[in-house]
C-alpha cells in the first residue's frame, strides 16, 4: 500500500493489428524492456506450427533448402545491439498532416538480437549469377485497404545489404528466445535500415533476379514527395540521423533552477558525433555531453545538457545530432504523404515559473 | 502462443506524480476498467496509516467530531454513475497551445460510486449560520513549481452544492474498497464538477466563513481569458457538455464500404439530448443513434452513427452533442491560459482509399 507500483506503458495507437509505441519520454535504457518494446503489426497475429520452425531458401540459387529452427542455432552466430525504427516514427509530426498511425517519438526500441549472418546461409545454398534482390516473407497475412485479395507481408533487399555481414536471421532478443509478438521464430535485421526491413516470423527468403514490387516494397514505404501524384518516389530504407529530447516534457511547467535535458541520438549511417542544444529557439547551440562512441556502431547514443533556467518565461529547447558521415538533423523534415523518415530538431515549449 | 493477449495501456503523462490517461478509443464500456482508469496526481502518493481512516468534520459548525471508516460504512449510502473528467481533458487541442500536462481525449472514466452524502454528515455536526464554504483537504501534500513552501491538495465547494443530496463521501467503487489510487479509504464525490473538485484521500472537512484562497482553488483551476494577465479570472466548475468520436482513429485510412462511428457524450448540466454527427467538415449534420436517456442523469452516453463511404477521398468527421440545458458544444473552444474546460466538436481526419 505504501509504494504503489508505477510504471509506463506503451501507448496503443491500434489493437487488431496490434500496434503499441515505446513510451520513449520515460523510459532510458540501454535495452528496451520487453513490455515496452513498441510493436508495429500489419495484420492479426500468425499462428505458430510446426512449419514456423522451417525456413526455406531458393529462387537464383544453386541449391535451394530448407533450414530446421535446431540447425539455427548449431550455426556460428553474432549479437548485435540494433535500435529498430519504424519508417512512420513523428509521423504526427508532418505539416500538412499526413495519413497513417500518427506516431509520437516512440516508434523506436532497442535490443541485443542474436542470429545467423544472411550470407553464411546463402553461402550454403550458393547464388546464381543472376541474383539480384532477396526476399523476405513473414507467416503474417491478411488484407489491405487499398487492394483487393490477400498479402502476404513480404519485403525485398538488394543484393549487396542481403550480404552484409550484419544483416541477421535472428532467434534471439536480449538473450532469450524472440518474443512471440517480435517475430518468433526467427526475424530478419536489418541493422540501420528504418525496421519494416527486419521482416518478423520469417518463413523464406527467395533469391530473385528482378525488382520485387509487393505492396509493402512499391506502394507502402516510399517516399512520395508529392501530394496529388505519384511521381519522383524512392523507397525507404537507411535510418537518418536523428535525437529525441526525453525530458523535460513538451509544454511542461519547471521551477527555476538547474535541470537536466536528456535524450537519444542515432543514425543509420556512421555513429554520432555530436549533438547540439538550443534553449532558444534555435538561436543559439551549444554541445551536449555525448557518451563516448561505443564499441558497437549501430546501439544509440545517450547525451545530456545541464540547464540553468534562472528567468521566469517560455523557453524553446532543441536537439540536433550529427552523424560521422556528416549529416546534420534539419530544422524542418522532408514532407512526403506517407509520413516517412522525420528528422528534424527535437523541440520541446516548456514553461519556468 | 495462439492467442496472445492485446489490450489497450494507459497513456503514461508523467510518473511522479503519477498521471496516466484513460485509451478512451479503445475502451467503450459504461464502467472504466481500474486497469484503465485515468488518474491526475498533483503530489506523490501519501502514505496510509490508521490516521487515514479518521474523518474530521469542523469548523463552523455546531459540535465538530470526527468519524470513522466502520461508522460511515453503516450509515445510508448510495451510489451513483458518474464520470470523472479532468478540468484539463483535450488541453493539447487548445490553439494557441498552452502549458501543462498535454491531456489528449482521455482524462475521463466511469465508475459507480457508493458513499454517504456529505450533507447526511453536516447534519450530524450541525452548521452555524456563518457557514460559507466547505474545504476539503486531502492526504496528499508537496511542493509546487509557482510558490514557496508545501502545500497539501485542498479545494472547497459553496455550501449548497456541498449540501446537494449527490455530493458524497465515498468508499466503494465498483462495488469494492475504493483502490489506493483513486483516493482510499475516503474521496469526495462532486457529479457535474470537473474531477478537481473530487478530493482523493479524504482527511478532513471544515465549514468555513469565508471564501478559500488555496493555490488549488485561485491559482489552478480557474479560467484565465487573457495571456498576459489574471483579470477576468473564473473558477472552473461544472462540467461542459461534451462528446467524443472513438472511432475511427484521427488520420486513418478506411477501406470503401460502411463504417461506423462510435463514442461518448456527456455533460454536467441535465443529460445529453441529442448528438450530431458530421462528414462533411460542418456542412451538413444528421443525427446520431443515442442511447435512451438513463435512469442515472450523471452517466455518460454512447451514441453511434452508420457511415457509407462510397468515394474515394478525405473526409472530416465532427461530433456536436446538446444537452436538456439546451448547452450546445461550440465549433471552438474558449481559450483560456491554463487550459480548461475544451468543448469543441470531436474532429476526426479520415481517408477513404
Amino acid at each position: 500500500m505504501h509504494s504503489p507500483i508505477i510504471k509506463p506503458y506503451p501507448i496503443t495507437r491500434s489493437l487488431i493489428p496490434e500496434i503499441q509505441e515505446h513510451p520513449i519520454h520515460f523510459v532510458s535504457a540501454a535495452i528496451t524492456p520487453e513490455a515496452c518494446f513498441y510493436l508495429r503489426n500489419h495484420f492479426a497475429y500468425p499462428r505458430i506450427t510446426g512449419q514456423s520452425f522451417v525456413l526455406s531458401v531458393g529462387g537464383e540459387v544453386q541449391k535451394p533448402r530448407t533450414f530446421q529452427y535446431e540447425e539455427l542455432l548449431r550455426m556460428p552466430s553474432k549479437e548485435l545491439t540494433v535500435p529498430l525504427e519504424c519508417a512512420g516514427n513523428n509521423r504526427e509530426l508532418f505539416r500538412p498532416r499526413v495519413f497513417g498511425e500518427q506516431w509520437g517519438a516512440g516508434a523506436i526500441s532497442q535490443g541485443v538480437w542474436r542470429g545467423v549472418a544472411l550470407r553464411d546461409l546463402l553461402r550454403l545454398t550458393g547464388l546464381q549469377a543472376s541474383a539480384k534482390e532477396v526476399v523476405f516473407e513473414g507467416h503474417d497475412s491478411g488484407r489491405r485497404p487499398d487492394l483487393e485479395g490477400e498479402f502476404v507481408f513480404a519485403r525485398s533487399l538488394p543484393l549487396g545489404k542481403a550480404m552484409h555481414p550484419d544483416t541477421l536471421i535472428a532467434y534471439a532478443l536480449n538473450g532469450e528466445p524472440i518474443p512471440y509478438k517480435h517475430g518468433y521464430p526467427f526475424r530478419l535485421i536489418v541493422p540501420q535500415w528504418y525496421a519494416m526491413a527486419s521482416v518478423k516470423w520469417l518463413r523464406s527468403i527467395t533469391v530473385i533476379r528482378n525488382h520485387f514490387s509487393g505492396p509493402f516494397q512499391d506502394i507502402d514505404y516510399m517516399y512520395y514527395p508529392e501530394k496529388d501524384s505519384d511521381t519522383r518516389k524512392t523507397p525507404v530504407t537507411t535510418i537518418q540521423v536523428n535525437s529525441i529530447i526525453q525530458q523535460p516534457l513538451n509544454r511542461s511547467v519547471l521551477d527555476k533552477g538547474m535541470h537536466l535535458i536528456y535524450g537519444l541520438a542515432w543514425t543509420g549511417t556512421g555513429w554520432i558525433k555530436h549533438v547540439e542544444i538550443s534553449t532558444d529557439g534555435g538561436e543559439n547551440w551549444r554541445p551536449a555531453v555525448v557518451q563516448p562512441a561505443s564499441q558497437n556502431a549501430y546501439s544509440w547514443t545517450f547525451w545530456n545538457y545541464t540547464w540553468l533556467a534562472d528567468q521566469k518565461g517560455e523557453y524553446t529547447m532543441m536537439s540536433r545530432a550529427t552523424d560521422s558521415f556528416g549529416f546534420v538533423q534539419p530544422a524542418a523534415a522532408k514532407w512526403n504523404r506517407k509520413g516517412y523518415g522525420y528528422n528534424a530538431y527535437s523541440v520541446v515549449h516548456v514553461q519556468v515559473e
